[in-house]
C-alpha cells in the first residue's frame, strides 16, 4: 500500500499477531461460528495485518462483520454445499457464510480438483466478504500450486465514459511459489482503489490521489483531493481516464463479474440493485504443465532479476508483488502489528462488550 | 482504438473482406502453410481488421510475418504436437509454427476439453505471433463456451519503478456469449499500449499519451509527446505511474508472463534475452457451472445495462468491448475494410513479387 494508508507512528501501538488472532478467533466464536470457522476468519484476517495490507485486516473489516451478523446479512455456521459439479469445476452454495471462512473450503476443493484432473474452478455464491483475495490465492501457493482468485459485489465503480455506478471493485488475485524468493502474490481492485481504502483515507486524513475518485455526474477527478464524505463515492476503473487506459480496467472488471457472478447463474448488482457475493477461485496444478522443479527455479530466478533491476530515477529499488509483504510479514511476527490507538480502543470496548480476551499489549 | 490510431478518411481505399482474404490466403500458401493454415491466418488477421483492430490486421502485421518466414524464426507447415496432458490440460509444443495459424488448434483443444470436464486450458509455446487474442477467446465464445487467452513475448515493458525493460506487452483476452447483444470480447495489453500502436502512430505522425512510454531512464513520460522514432521504446506498465496503479499493470504482466511462460517451463525473455512465443488458451464450458440459457439472458441484460448507463459530461455513450468492434464489423462486411494507401501499393508490390492475386479496388 502506499504511505498515505499506513497508520502514522506516533498513533501506532504494536501488538502481537498471536494475541490479535486469539481475540478475533474469540469475536468469531461468540457470533456463533464454530472453532474451524472462526480459525479461517482469524487466519484470513491476521494474515492481511502481517502483509501490511491494512485496509483488508483486522482494524477496517472486523466491525462490519459484527454488524452484518447482527442484521443477519451473514450466517454463522452456514450450511454450504456444493450445488453443480464436473471433474474439473464445481458450484458451492454458500448459505449466507463468510468468505473469509468458506474461502478456504473453495480453494482446498479447487486444489484438489487441480491434482486431479489439472485445473480447478470453484464458484462460491450467496457469500459475504472475502478479505483480501491474496491470502485465498497464496492458499494455492503454499501447496505448490500456482492460484487465481476473484470477487465481486456492489457497484460503486463506473463504467468507462459512465456517469452511474455498474461495477464492484472486482479484484483479481494470483499467486505462484518461487524457488530461493518469496511467492508472487498479486491482488488489485480492477477500480482505481479499493473501496476499503477510502475508508482508511477517511480515517487518517489523507489525500485523494488523481484517477481514483469520480465527480457525482461521472466526471473524472484527475487532481489530488481531500477524501470524500461520502461512504460511498464513485470509484473510477482502474487506469481512471480513457486516455490512460481506464477502459483496460472497466474491461478487466467486468470480466471479473463474469467469471465470478454471472457464471454460476447469478445476476450482477447493477441489475438487481443488491451488495451480491460470488467469488471464483481457480488453481492450476504445475505438474500438469511441467516439471513443478524447473518452474519453481525459472520463478526464483525471474523474481530475482525483477528485484534486482536498475531503479529509475528517484526510486530505491524494484519490487514486485508479494515482496514488500513477506518482509512487513518477518517484521511483525518479530515485532508485533501496528494498530491505530482508535483501533484498540475499539477492539476494547468491543471486547469487554462480548467478554472475549482483550488485546495483550507488550 | 482511438482515433490517433485510425487511417485518415483522405488516405483511405475500402477493399472488400473477401478480396483481403483471398490474397492473406495466398501469401501464406506461398509462404509455404497447407489450405488450412492458410486459412485460420487470413481469418485471423482479416477478423482484426474487421472489428477496426488495424493495428493486429494485415496493414502492420503480413510483411513481419513475411520476414520471419524468409529468416527462418517461424515454419511453415509445422509438425505441433501435444508434449503432456491431463483432462483439463495440455502443453502443445508448436515447432516454431505461428499462434495466427494454431491458436485454432489450442483453443479448440481447450474447448474439447472444457466440454469434457469443465474447463480446458492449453499452452501453447515455441510459436511465433498470436495476431489479435480477441480472436482465439472469440473462437470459445462464438461456440457457445466462455474463453480466456495470454499471450508473451519479448521484454519493452518496464516493471513499476524500473530502468530496464522485463515483461512484454503481456495482453489478456476474454470473451463470453449474450443473448440478443454482441458478445463481450475484451482483449487489451497489460502494457500502457500494444507495440503495435506505436508502430502505427509513426506511421500516421500521431501524438503519444501521458502514461504510455518512459523515457531511456525509465522515468515514465507524463506529458503528450511525438512518436519516438525508436522502433522499440520502453513501454510502461499499464497505469503508467505508480499512483495511477502501474504496479497494477505491472502484477497483471506478471501473472500472464507466468500463465503463459513458466507453467509449461519456459523460461522468460527477461533470463533469456530472446523473443519467446508463449500462450495459454483456456475454455470455460458454462454448463458446468449453470444453465447457459440463463447465463446467456443474463449477459445480454447486463451488456444493455451498461450500454444504457447515462453518460458522463462530454462523452456520448457508454460501450462495452465488442460492441463497437461489431458495429465495425457491419459496417466493413457491407462496405469494405479501409486500408491506409501506402499499405495498398505494400500489397500490390508483395502481390507482384510473389504472384499472388492482388486487391480489388471495388
Amino acid at each position: 500500500m502506499l504511505d498515505r494508508f499506513k497508520v502514522p507512528v506516533t498513533e501506532q501501538i504494536r501488538i502481537s499477531h498471536d494475541s490479535i488472532w486469539e481475540t478475533v478467533f474469540s469475536i468469531f466464536r461468540k457470533m456463533g461460528e464454530p472453532d474451524e470457522n472462526a480459525a479461517a476468519a482469524a487466519d484470513t484476517l491476521v494474515t492481511a495485518d502481517l502483509w501490511g495490507t491494512e485496509s483488508h485486516g483486522v482494524s477496517n473489516m472486523v466491525r462490519y462483520y459484527i454488524d452484518y451478523y447482527a442484521r443477519g446479512e451473514i450466517k454463522a455456521d452456514p450450511q454450504w454445499r456444493t450445488i453443480r459439479e464436473t471433474p474439473a469445476t464445481a458450484v458451492i452454495d454458500a448459505d449466507s457464510g463468510l468468505a473469509i471462512i468458506l474461502g478456504k473450503v473453495a480453494m482446498g476443493l479447487a486444489i484438489e480438483k487441480a491434482r486431479s484432473v489439472g485445473v480447478g474452478t470453484v464458484s462460491l455464491i450467496n457469500a459475504g466478504h472475502s478479505g483480501a483475495l491474496g491470502v485465498h490465492a497464496a492458499q494455492a501457493a503454499n501447496e505448490g500450486l500456482v492460484g487465481m482468485v476473484m470477487t465481486c459485489g456492489g457497484m460503486r465503480t463506473l463504467p468507462t465514459f459512465g456517469s452511474e455506478g455498474r461495477l464492484s471493485t472486482n479484484p483479481i488475485a494470483f499467486a505462484a511459489p518461487a524457488l530461493g524468493e518469496p511467492p508472487f502474490i498479486f491482488d488489485a481492485a480492477m477500480s482505481s482503489v479499493a473501496h476499503n481504502k477510502i475508508r482508511i483515507a477517511q480515517r487518517l486524513g489523507a489525500t485523494i490521489l488523481p484517477g481514483w475518485l469520480a465527480e457525482d455526474d461521472g466526471t473524472p477527478l484527475m487532481h489530488e483531493h481531500d477524501a470524500p464524505d461520502s461512504d460511498h463515492p464513485l470509484l473510477l476503473p482502474f487506469g481512471g481516464s480513457r486516455s490512460i487506459g481506464s477502459h483496460k480496467g472497466y474491461g478487466l472488471g467486468l470480466m471479473v463479474t463474469i467469471m465470478t457472478t454471472l457464471m454460476p447463474g447469478m445476476r450482477p448488482s447493477m441489475l438487481t440493485g443488491e451488495k451480491g457475493g460470488e467469488h471464483v477461485f481457480t488453481a492450476y496444478d504445475i505438474d500438469a504443465f511441467t516439471d513443478r522443479s524447473l518452474f519453481m527455479s525459472n520463478m526464483g530466478e525471474m523474481l530475482r532479476s525483477l528485484r534486482e533491476t536498475p531503479p529509475s530515477p528517484g526510486a530505491d529499488r524494484v519490487v514486485y508483488a508479494g515482496l514488500v509483504e513477506h518482509e512487513t510479514e518477518v517484521d511483525r511476527r518479530a515485532n508485533g502489528v501496528p494498530l491505530h490507538k482508535d483501533v484498540i480502543s475499539w477492539f476494547d470496548d468491543i471486547c469487554h462488550e462480548l467478554s472475549v480476551p482483550p488485546l495483550k499489549r507488550t
